[in-house]
């Protein structure tokens, strides 16, 4: 399915292992819905801790979990021992995000050595279909893992 | 000390009620701190509901007050009656965010009829000082309030 | 081929007309390759003119095909007396571009009334196939032609 | 002036013979008016190359001024032998780009052993004075000098 082949092979486990500790998509109780080899995909439910101030899904939730989704989805092709940090991302907000569900799916461009570029979309599940209601383009940054 | 004339009268009443109907903001912990014409300072205190997989402040919140605070920045503007959306921004993280606060300048550099374009800077306060961690260039949109 | 409808049926002509008064395209030697509903394809061939220091297809020559791609992409669906005008946009370079051919493709990801969103690709050709070296994420507002 | 140190000591004629090698730039007619520390100012005059449909100043012309100026600006503070890749950039557009010259200022924010974090700004002057009319948000890349 994917281009990508990752170099390392506990990618799945790396990959989840880090967005448990992330104390932000804890409290806003945003699930990791999937990871594969240079992709991610995050989910939200409508709960009033995520609303802008006319009750959809706020912007910079999407925000939050479209830089995330991208980020891990470059996280899966980094190798063991590495760390990913996002240097810069833009967002282009695209219609207002109600639904009864926010999907975040992020994907390698183009993985490299020190820089990956990613993409990632947001959808709004309601009415039986998908509506893309956000894009973000990214670049992210392979750190080496922090000494303990 | 600001450049711009608000052309309504109540903006610091209207722009408190917005943040307060802000259930992300809420969630969040985050506080509006200051409002003035033109631009809004957020602030936040390490939490472990802000975090990412390192412990510092998550880049993803820190895009958020910087969303928010050049959004309001950006309200604070606009005539009566009027709401506002961003429609795009763009954030570079210049640092690790770490810090005994975290505080989010918000600044209108072009107010328009339809388009407005925002600066919003993020820094640490840590040692006695203040360091740039973050910084955004954001566009918004103003929009007639929803009926009830 | 696409899933926009014209809103101008002589939007082909129309496109045409506004590249061949971009004295910019004129002077860098950029052809209009295809114009189709919602798309629009720009090629540039190696020249002096166009390289950076390295001798490479220019950074920022790339900026400005892409944003020419995507903007005619979004004016190709713009309706008779409007004239389009870039109010952002943001690229990220993946690759040296280097090849025999320098193709900037763009497409309408959302139209509106306001504001259209677009992205546009640049691809080398080289060694018998293409290969990508720039994305662009791009809001595109809808103005009247101005009085002549 | 600058509150940033090069490394060096120079930068000034490193800058000004890597400009002279790009032929996008003297394509254009741009000249290389200041280069400082952290800093580098562009200029152009009005020319029927540079221009966009309706006669102004091309917002691509813009993009790829601002791209040199911070690229410039970054390059400033490089160490010998090391040459500069913009990675990604965003430019917001304020205002229409018309004046008697079109002056392009770059400044870095955050300079970096691996990236570097620069802003730059456009102003038209025109009536005696200068008017904003767009700015831009980039990161670049410290390479090593491609060998001959």
């Amino acid at each position: 399915m994917s281009e990508f082949a990752p170099q390392n092979p506990d990618f799945v486990e790396v990959v989840r292992a880090s967005f448990a500790r992330q104390g932000l998509m804890q409290a806003l109780g945003i699930a990791l819905a999937e990871v594969g080899p240079g992709r991610c995909v995050l989910e939200a439910l409508p709960d009033p801790r995520l609303t802008q101030q006319q009750g959809f899904f706020h912007g910079a939730l999407i925000g939050a979990m479209l830089d995330c989704a991208g980020g891990y989805a470059a996280y899966s092709l980094m190798p063991a021992g590495s760390d990913v940090l996002t240097t810069e991302y833009k967002i282009n907000f695209l219609a207002a995000a109600r639904g009864e569900r926010l999907i975040a799916r992020g994907r390698v461009i183009k993985p490299g050595r020190t820089l990956t570029v990613a993409m990632a979309e947001a959808f709004c599940r309601r009415d039986g279909g998908e509506h893309l209601c956000a894009v973000l383009l990214q670049s992210l940054i392979q750190v080496p893992v922090p000494a303990a």
